[in-house]
């Protein structure tokens, strides 16, 4: 890809417009898709918050179509996967031969979906751990983490995948190389399952409600469990222990809002099939018994259906 | 109890004032303990609703507490069983030697929390089978059905069950003497765990609703069969197509909001331990696997815990 990539953020909310502004910052040749901030950001740029920190970039290449942008390089896709039905027409301007395409999206589903239309040898995915709001047009703020972790789609890191971490690194994001991205999205909806669904399911709590109600905390267990038979009958070996970790790392968080309850409680599109509908359907389809997140999806579908 | 018994209504929210009007109307000495109503029903009296017929008792005989209404032959009990703690205070000015008591309420549990204070033997139970709301103070109106269901606490029905069958037919109530009052119970649970729990669950949703969602249908016959199989291991012989039977009785209801979720969209309090938690409780101690009702009860839980 050259030594100054040309890189397209596809969908400029919180993600997109957090690690797209990191990497135009450091001088990296980014190129933002937007929508609903686009007048401001041409305007006024981004801003990037983080405790008392705070960035600024005040000129950005934002626009309000891909055709404007062009071929790319590296493609970013940050929109949500609610809205997948549109990428291919969006992602279309921007694909030539070599073009990477790194999804950044929750859940899973994604890399097969854009696999499909750009063929797996291109698509690389990156799992965001990460606390971040879009507070106003063009303004973000990021209230923990930051982590990035990259990998292949279908197969173990390649060089390009380090090329790319580089790049995030060098423009101050925290961001390791996975062998088995798969493994790692398991790994993450091993919490995102629970924490993200409870939190919507049992009426607008946060992860500190769930860790102090007993019966709460006992079905975030049992569906943790469930999310991890599922996974190791798909081959990643995900531990019993796994569920304490996932636990205990989740008290510090103290009353968080699941990126999922935030959109649910604004009224925006939750992604419920890439966080519990497609994981349910590969358990079921594996043949492992998942009363628990079955019931949590199913709920979560009419109760997001505003 | 005599030719002419003594009566108190426990409670005069829908349930005990419709069937004790009915009472009161065909002639019999019916005393109601009122709360909020005591106002209006002294000065107004009852008015009860069925379709285009109305019946007006103008002059009810309606008590702000027990100790004015004093002994009394038969006790119908209607408070909400998350009011069973104020039960015993209530209940002492009422009962005496011989005092039959007949509880109304919803659920599991309530037959055995009276039998420990004032003795199995007295204890009967009710099963109403109705749609009602009462929609102004004094006045209750019937959307359907109205059947009860009466029974002996652990016991097959006496000559007293058939005598207070009849007070209810007099009366213009549909009532039929059950054998098994438990197995009654369970049998209108299979239909109330499911319904009742999920309309609120999935976000305020009426049952027409459910059964137009294949996922939440599929839910509710799996939150059947899980009633289904406590109550075969308690020994009551429920059939695998009750199921069908009672989703198939559930259509002609048309867009019902089961009275849990009246109740929860009010802010009122929910009956979850009598309706989930007690059969949740009964199902773990039989060794009956009971994910989903589990869940569903603390999600319930969680969400009616104003």
């Amino acid at each position: 890809m050259g030594l100054s990539p040309k890189i397209a953020i596809v969908g400029s909310g919180a993600i997109g417009s957090y690690y797209g502004a990191h990497l135009a910052k450091q001088g990296y040749d980014v190129h933002f898709l937007m929508r609903s901030d686009l007048e401001a950001v041409q305007k006024n740029g981004l801003f990037v918050r983080k405790g008392a920190e705070e960035f600024h970039l005040p000129l950005v290449k934002a626009y309000g179509s891909t055709q404007e942008i062009g071929p790319c390089d590296i493609v970013f896709i940050a929109i949500k996967s609610t809205s997948n039905h549109q990428l291919v027409e969006l992602l279309n301007p921007l694909v030539q031969e070599k073009t990477l395409l790194v999804t950044l999206q929750n859940g899973l589903g994604n890399d097969q979906f854009l696999a499909e239309d750009y063929g797996a040898e291109r698509i690389l995915g990156g799992l965001c751990f990460v606390c971040l709001n879009r507070i106003a047009p063009g303004v973000v703020e990021n209230y923990g983490h930051g982590t990035v972790s990259l990998g292949e789609y279908g197969r173990p890191a390649e060089d390009r995948t380090r090329s790319i971490a580089e790049m995030l690194v060098l423009s101050g994001i925290e961001c390791n190389v996975v062998e088995s991205l798969a493994e790692t999205r398991w790994r993450k909806l091993v919490w995102n399952i629970p924490f993200n669904g409870l939190t919507i399911a049992a009426g607008g709590i946060t992860v500190a409600d769930i860790l102090a109600d007993e019966g709460l905390l006992d079905l975030t267990r049992k569906l943790m469990m469930e999310t991890i038979r599922i996974a190791r009958e798909l081959g990643y070996p995900l531990k019993d222990d796994f569920i304490d970790y996932q636990i205990n790392r989740t008290y510090p968080m103290g009353p968080y809002k699941p990126s999922s309850l935030i959109d649910f409680q604004n009224k925006r599109p939750v992604e419920v099939e890439a966080i519990w509908g497609e994981p349910y359907r590969r358990g079921l389809k594996a043949g492992v018994p998942v009363p628990q997140l079955e019931m949590l999806y199913f709920l979560l579908k009419k109760i997001t259906d505003f």
